[in-house]
């Protein structure tokens, strides 16, 4: 049977782009302007452009640079979501990827069609199925949170080892143990003095950075 | 700017369909009859039917149904390949699964258009990036298996605990220890006595069923 006898559906790639605020997870939205669900809260998203993207990840690179007017510090793959999902194209695809950026970063960033919402008190007016993509990207970080460097990529360039322990509770959800804490955190071997302080501070706290590469490890 | 100024990709399902056979990890491939890269091995995969799939996974079991006669015990989302990966469209879209099957069905279903090769030791002549799309599957199969149930969907109804011991021994290419195994397959809960006994043996041993629920546990 001959492949173009079927009609194609239309492929995107939509990101959710995740942030800390106030210590809780938050996600990127922005509100539609043209139909279909006009007004209502969106990923930033698009299409692929054959021409021009060399793969998914390039194209969702693309629309996120120019949507936010930068690239995040961590993407990766979520996975696909399919089906009856969009009135406008009626069988459409969803590469779904997950973002992560510091706020520091989006704030510098500066264009201002996307706000950011907590992803676990979102607003009930969401788009499409961008409710359980969200929620789909949610659970993949806190799962790979527990036991890798993945909530670095929340962190500006120069963090201290209280930040960056506040940065695991907010994204696990838990208190952890501060000497325990410290030995994972040594164990992984990533995170290196960069030999400032925190200026301010009666007794200055030691500033770090990441070395950019995911390390995995036991749970911490 | 209007999606449709931009030319769709084609969007495919494949799946990386393995079985135990001989104690070792196989994906089941066939010879293209067809141009492009006519001759060559490829994974079983086909187009979307936007009239009768609902999503990607119908696609992709509407497909394995169709071409191997059956429906694998476990199935799962791998990721997405994409770019210009096939001749044929020039730009194209796959998503890929991993699908589990035991031997026995598989030999039951009887279709024999699929050989089965051994992952470790593939033939050279594939097609497309289908070596790249068996990698990741067979990199993420042994990755759960170490602290999952993912390996019981690669055996019969009915099994022993030796059995289930070679199975996880042959997916994670590693000799485990008997005790330590069955204090962790007891902790999972989800391997069950039948009742029924292995028939020929001076010993008989008890054969176990599994529940149909993937249960993650620590690391074996």
């Amino acid at each position: 049977m001959n492949v173009f006898e079927y009609p194609l559906p239309v492929t995107t790639v939509d990101a959710a782009l995740l942030t800390l605020r106030g210590e809780r997870l938050h996600v990127a939205l922005h509100r539609r302007e043209n139909i279909p669900e006009q007004g209502k809260l969106a990923l930033p998203g698009g299409v692929i452009h054959i021409d021009e993207d060399v793969d998914t990840d390039a194209a969702v690179l693309r629309v996120l640079q120019q949507k936010t007017g930068f690239i995040p510090r961590y993407i990766e793959q979520l996975r696909v979501f399919s089906g009856k999902r969009d009135n406008r194209w009626d069988w459409s695809v969803s590469v779904a990827y997950i973002a992560l950026v510091p706020l520091a970063d989006l704030e510098a960033a500066g264009k201002g069609v996307f706000h950011f919402y907590d992803v676990d008190d979102l607003p009930v007016d969401l788009a499409f199925d961008h409710r359980r993509i969200i929620a789909a990207a949610v659970e993949r970080v806190r799962n790979k949170s527990a036991y890798s460097t993945l909530p670095c990529a929340l962190l500006p360039e120069q963090f201290t080892l209280t930040q960056l322990q506040k940065t695991y509770e907010a994204v696990l959800q838990v208190k952890l143990d501060k000497a325990n804490f410290r030995r994972r955190i040594d164990a992984m071997g990533c995170v290196i003095p960069t030999g400032e302080f925190q200026s301010g501070m009666q007794r200055p706290a030691k500033f770090y950075r990441f070395e950019n590469v995911m390390v995995f490890n036991k749970a911490l």
